[in-house]
């Protein structure tokens, strides 16, 4: 019997079966805030497996009261990503992120976090209560709290003084001309061993954009979690901000961002830098100009201990908001991957 | 070839599978409050169609603050109602019966309270809202607001005075031993079609137990209400509260029950009355006489306007919550469709 072309037959079929499972990664996403959607929603297409890492230094709004109230972690972060992974109608997401009228008696709070705060009553279990959160929003994926301890974040200013609280330092009372000289936590906290777990286990890990020092960088203060990155063999990624931001980043240009990174990770701790090279345009930044906050310089000068970095056209077209393009963002972080 | 005994073939397939459908009937339970649990959990088990009619009168507690706040219908009975047919896990259960500290942002919320708010305030629909958190508690059958019009309770008391509002004839600020002359909702509501609909396709129709005056009546102060219970084939069964309640039904008899009920649903509006006779352990109602709460006592005298009262043991052993036994309120409710 003649056969011509390709034959698919049981072997070739389990042959197949395996190549797809060989390039199914594993992709650790690291950090909260809003840059989390950003980030998951274009890789979340691959079929890849996907990890959140999210940080427990979030003390503000709705999250704020509920950690002082219930004495549970901070729940806002793992709901954004508990969004950004689910795979259900829209309608879920919408309810997740549906926020109460600021007065009355639900004042200001996020459905999604008054979820995970009763789910945490009842079982008396934080990560159970993500599951389970979790289970209501079909989530593919996996989403992490960086510790389980719970702790408070500090910033020292460049004048000496110190504050305290994530929300105080994000939303600065204090001279938000000031540099903060460094962030820390008090008390310590240890890391969440499924979050090295998942670092180990990953092909590529993501540092994602967002608030530098009040979402970002406080993942890398809790204890193990540097060495976590520096022990992984995954490609460790760097997304660096679109815009800087009065009070935490304020006149940083891509190197410099990318310089606190590698300060608070350690030398060896991130392989690659994206950084976003595309002015936006004028009338896009105006809205950002009243703020104080303007446009990452892409300074070129920045090869700084071995990061190798990666310029390119991240920005997002539609929106008023400066955001990445979650797909061409996915397209270089799964590049990187391929062509090394 | 020859046969013996009965054949299996497809077109008795057919007949069974027909057989089987005409046994699952179509059971409408009507009332709001706690009672409906009781009915529901027994009835859930056999496996018919279920729906839960639910008086939209309530505006106590979380509920009163919601309706306010938010200026929509009453969620309150809808959650129970929810909760009881409910076929996800304990957890779930757990979760939309969670209540929030009494103190604090979330001050003595119900958790499923503020999800169906939640729900409709994103949809702009208050049925469309009670199917999606439908489909969060996997619910088997359908819950169905009794109006979809805002309105509120009165009652009239002997004295002649007019209390407004249920939670202030609930919870009586008015001398309790008074009687409650009638009740009314101003302004007037009419009926959803959608439980018109489903009590004239019922099979059975349950009055469940509960707060006479300010969960059970108020269903059929509703405007078409009477006539969908006087035109349906179904048979329409009234089951009486095991204690009286000071301030509604102080020192009513199981025939004062029922004239009430035949006062509200009309002559011929009620087929059968499920009255208890099993006296409850001097312990357990020890706590009930604190709050002036005494046995309802099952008078023979009331063969009221056709009704057919039957008198059983159906009293729950267990708990300390004097409240019917579901499995042999189910089992009383289905005989009267079989035996009749």
């Amino acid at each position: 019997m003649l056969h011509f072309g390709l034959e698919f037959n049981e072997s070739s079929k389990m042959h197949y079966d395996g190549f797809m499972e060989k390039q199914r990664k594993n992709i650790v996403v690291v950090g909260g805030g809003t840059g989390v959607f950003t980030v998951l929603s274009g890789l979340k297409k691959y079929g890849h497996n996907l990890s959140a890492i999210v940080s427990m230094a979030d003390d503000g709004g709705s999250t704020g009261i509920l950690r002082e109230e219930f004495g549970i972690l901070p729940p806002g972060d793992i709901r954004r990503a508990l969004v950004a992974l689910s795979d259900a109608d829209r309608l879920m997401a919408d309810l997740f992120n549906y926020r109460f009228e600021k007065h009355g008696s639900v004042s200001g709070h996020s459905f999604g976090n008054l979820l995970i705060t009763a789910l945490e009553q009842i079982t008396g279990d934080f990560e159970r209560a993500i599951v389970e959160a979790g289970k209501i929003l079909a989530v593919r994926g996996e989403v992490i709290p960086v510790t389980l301890q719970k702790t408070k974040l500090h910033a020292k200013l460049e004048n000496g003084k110190v504050v305290a609280g994530e929300s105080n330092i994000d939303i600065p009372k204090h001279n938000p001309e000031l540099r903060i000289k460094k962030i820390f936590l008090e008390p310590r906290a240890k890391i969440n061993p499924r979050a090295t777990e998942a670092i180990l286990a990953a092909d590529i890990v993501v540092v994602r954009p967002g608030d530098l020092y009040t979402s970002v960088l406080p993942n890398f203060l809790v204890e193990g979690m540097k060495q976590a990155l520096q022990n992984t063999k995954a490609k460790r990624v760097y997304v660096c901000n679109i815009m800087t931001k009065h009070g935490e980043t304020h006149a940083y240009k891509a190197s410099d961002f990318i310089k606190e990174i590698v300060r608070y990770t350690g030398e060896g701790g991130v392989d690659y830098a994206l950084v976003n090279r595309e002015r936006p345009e004028d009338h896009k930044m105006k809205l950002y100009h009243q703020e104080y906050a303007y446009f990452v310089e892409p300074d070129k000068n920045v090869e700084t201990a071995g990061v190798k970095v990666i310029f390119g056209k991240f920005l997002r077209t539609s929106g008023s908001l400066l955001r990445h393009d979650p797909e061409k963002l996915a397209k270089a972080i799964l590049e990187l991957d391929n062509c090394n």
